[in-house]
């Protein structure tokens, strides 16, 4: 089984990361293929980079010419989803939805430490869309960029571990999910300080994935992701290889 | 005061229609701009079209390089209005939220008419992220693909009234917004057949936009809507006229 | 254009004062007229006092005899404004709503700071009754009376403003209302020392009134808003001047 | 103990009706107290008559000068309950209420079989507002007039056993709330013919309000139902027995 | 009328301290008939504990063979009230929901105090699942174990009034409910240091049981609370007085 | 790894049934291990026999005394999750929750198809509690009780598909879970018939208890479902083999 990893950063750093983190969670035989946007923001952090990322990721899959059996949009927060949804007929995996639906099953309610305060409203209102958010307690912001969280981990750690620790004193969460594809290294590390259970969305989506391939599941095309209709399209796709 | 009113199809005509619609609402004083995407789908009827669409509209006002007082996003159900509000100090207002805005003020709740049965689901969800579904009665779909509304009038109007006539009795709704640019024509006839106020979303944002703009409001800075950070975009904005 | 403004307290200068306001944001050619209730408290706030009002309200418009294209119950957080519709052909606009309508367009959340204590219960069922409250941070008191808020105006901006920067930082707000006719004078004040737009719920209401007008839209008669049905009224409407 | 009985129509075969009604419920001991307001419509069926209504209850207890225990606003889905509360030390019970919070103890959902269709949204609201909506499965209207109701008992039952049948089959309503005051006589016809609990919201009030003041519970004080501030009213209280 | 008050609990001396509550609450003619549990934990404080009680209960009441009106579950936020009403012809009342259908009379909401912090979930369950949570302002735990109640009344007392005290200011509740059967003695003593009204949930829900006897109201059996269909039942119900 | 699947139903053949569906299901190197209550129901299609199963389960498996890493309560809309999570340290999946879970990773919104009408209200009650009822679009009964779905499976087919193409059509469901332990043998011709995904929750479960065992994550034990305080049981667990 092949399942692509798609970044929504146009850092190849954090693609290697997320790339990695995701082999280390898919079974024997299952071959994770990471994938880089070839158009938008070196990091997202916000609607206008999230917009432009949907369509980048939606081309880098479509670039890809290869078979595969499933997608997994691996940044958190962002939009998108829901077109590949329409343009594909394998499973597509969200890491925001993978790790709250995953959360789910470990406690009563989940908390998200996420990086910037301005990225809270987005994985918001995408668990609000993805019908996630009755069980969330509260979505955090730990203050570091994205970027950041490669320069130092041990400063990484020690401010999403003080935002956790608050989202289980004060927001009563029972589950973190790490609400960034940038920090999937980290889960272990978190756990062990917080005392609770630590999702990373990557790892999460990977499973889920390869369960729906599995099971033989893939996205319903009775009507909200039926494929595009046939129409005219003006200056789109791009040319060559995904790039506008 | 200029607004400029950006199609998300890439169809001129329609462009051309809204236009008029916007004209026909605006004070003496005010300028209409009506833009149509660089590139995108001839009509935008699903995620897919819908997040390309966003992309599009964001590039359309970024190259305009005169300056303006507002940004009408008019698209019904669409995705990007968010991302519009990182980009510019000027107000912008979606013509979804502004029908559903003004519906309020005149019943207790109202039914939205629309085009094509799969693009219900992206209006149901931009009116929930929008805060404005609790007194949405239903979203209805006439039947009718973008397209087919600009080829015969009589036909489109006969179906919109059907849908608009069961949301009154049924659904119990007391207002109709008509749930598509391309409908923004259609209103009076609408109107006199249903017996109850009929909303066009176009109309409506432009006297929303010209509203703030005379109140010296503006979207607001302090959070979600900050202007995107500094960064290095990769293959973006694409060279020449908004175009990839 | 003639817009009626009718204040919901019985004391003159809180009239004048939302008067001038309503004048500062009407259009060249519009006609404000500011009406006082002829029975009832010198300010509203509780419920007591604001049945009372919502009846006074209704009466001091059945007793203007003069044409008028629209109506502004110009009270925050006030009962009154279905009943405004049954009795009336034009529009109707409540200055809880056109505040909070107005926000949305702003920012992704927005706070009210009101008055006392008492009148936040008050706010929050008519923002919900409205269908608003999704996207409502939070109702914060001030702790001001109605008839402080004229006596000193910096004491008055000093309490908003921290109540204000609380809805910011506390509540997540991106958008402040302020909430209570009487503060109508302040926005600007508020605005400067905050650093988000600020929304005065009089001016607001004047443009949605003035956009109904001009868009020909009104209430829905449909059902719940439909004229009073004929039938006895038991010493009932008063006699003279809207007088009981 | 003394419970009042306010009926909230001025019409005063309603107001026999419903303390015979009330008289019926009440255990040894309690007198029954039933009050005709001085002022208001006949019957009261939307929200201007409503509004009217409210302030005339108020004063009707407002008038009556001998000492009481409770008081029960008998109308269903009217305004002013919050008003009484304030004005009031004792007990306040509003039949809506006492009728839902009933039915809940007998089954998991229970419909509202009112009078005219133009009421059933005040009554949704009212639901709404007292945090008792989530298992209304559904308001539905019998079509028949306030003082129809009295008119034909047999064609009154009819009409609404036909309502509460559709309630419990297709809303899956499991108990019926009879939503006017004026049905209550009818319950145990309705109840024979529809094999489900059906609540009569007068008798349930009194044995709500009997249990009050057995258990030495009120109102609290300490926020939204406080006791108005003193201050000048103007042309209020009316002169003279409650009437204006 | 005869009313059998079960507690959750096997605890003797905590049925003798309901019972004595309920007796105190009923009118005169109504004979309190107090269970305890023939099996299940002496103190019940979580979900493995909750969900044996409710089978204990069924057992508990199914062994008593004398004739009676109506039960009581006398435990808060326990599971098992849903099963009793499929048995029973007879009105069930839960002292949860007792209590907070009472508070909603009292005032715009209520909060729960109860023992232990791992409690507070339940009760939010069985208060979501009965649809009378839209008014829960919060529930809070004071931190005492069940059987901490019984020793020392006065740090009891203690505990409880600080947690309600930040209820009323922070949570901004008007009432309290006290939340564990254990708790019924200490009414009085609460309401007098906090201000507000304290509802005893078993008392309040004597008053309830008494109200539908009278009534001559029931669970409604065409749905949910039909009784168990004839079927084949392993090893239960257990041989002799309730005990497996 | 090795996963126990727990029936509610007493019937070894439904047992052998789900044994088998969670069999073919399972990765290489899992081991299914099919548990039956040793008391309880032959059918459990209410809440008396669904708290009676909670408890057999949770014997079950405590009785159970060989390691195993993961526990499946394979009863649609039961009740005693939350008992099992509290007991155990190894993940615990809910086949309804495993089933919605996964559903909403295949379309916009779901419909389960169950067997009784009555059971109805306790899968949509459990969904509430789980948090995953945002995206349900209807829960409906095929009319078919547990025993009879043995019997005749196409017969079952048919009405399964009856209701499955209503929720489609009317509800606008677009993926179908099938709502009942017994049912999971028939997934693929539902699907096949429907035209839509089909989510037997046994399988489901399987494949999210795989993944949370690999991804090591466990219940969380900081707050709700802490291990049972230590205390003295009352007649119980019972002696020898799970059996009361």
């Amino acid at each position: 089984m092949r399942i692509l990893v798609v970044n929504v950063n146009t850092t190849q750093s954090i693609t290697d990361s997320i790339g990695e983190q995701a082999a280390g969670a898919a079974s024997p035989g299952t071959e994770i293929v990471p994938l880089t946007p070839s158009f938008g923001a070196e990091s997202v952090e916000g609607n206008y980079e999230s917009y432009l990322a949907a369509v980048a990721v939606m081309e880098a899959v479509r670039a890809y010419t290869e078979p595969f059996d499933a997608v997994i949009q691996a940044g958190y927060g962002e939009h998108g989803r829901e077109g590949l949804q329409e343009l594909l007929d394998v499973p597509v995996v969200d890491i925001t939805e993978a790790a709250a639906s995953t959360a789910q099953f470990l406690g009563r309610s989940y908390s998200v430490v996420t990086s910037l305060d301005r990225t809270v409203p987005l994985i918001e209102e995408r668990l609000h869309v993805a019908g996630l958010s009755a069980r969330c307690a509260s979505v955090r912001a730990s203050g570091l960029a994205v970027l950041d969280l490669e320069r130092d981990e041990r400063v990484a750690v020690d401010a999403i571990v003080e935002q956790a620790a608050r989202a289980v004193e004060d927001d009563r969460a029972e589950v973190i999910c790490l609400g960034c594809g940038g920090m999937s290294g980290l889960t272990e590390r978190v756990a062990e300080r917080t005392g609770v259970p630590v999702v990373d969305g990557v790892s999460a989506a990977v499973t889920i994935a390869e369960s729906l391939v599995r099971l033989g599941l893939s996205t319903s095309k009775v009507r909200t992701y039926a494929p595009p209709r046939p129409k005219r399209m003006v200056n789109w796709p791009p040319v060559g290889e995904g790039r506008p």
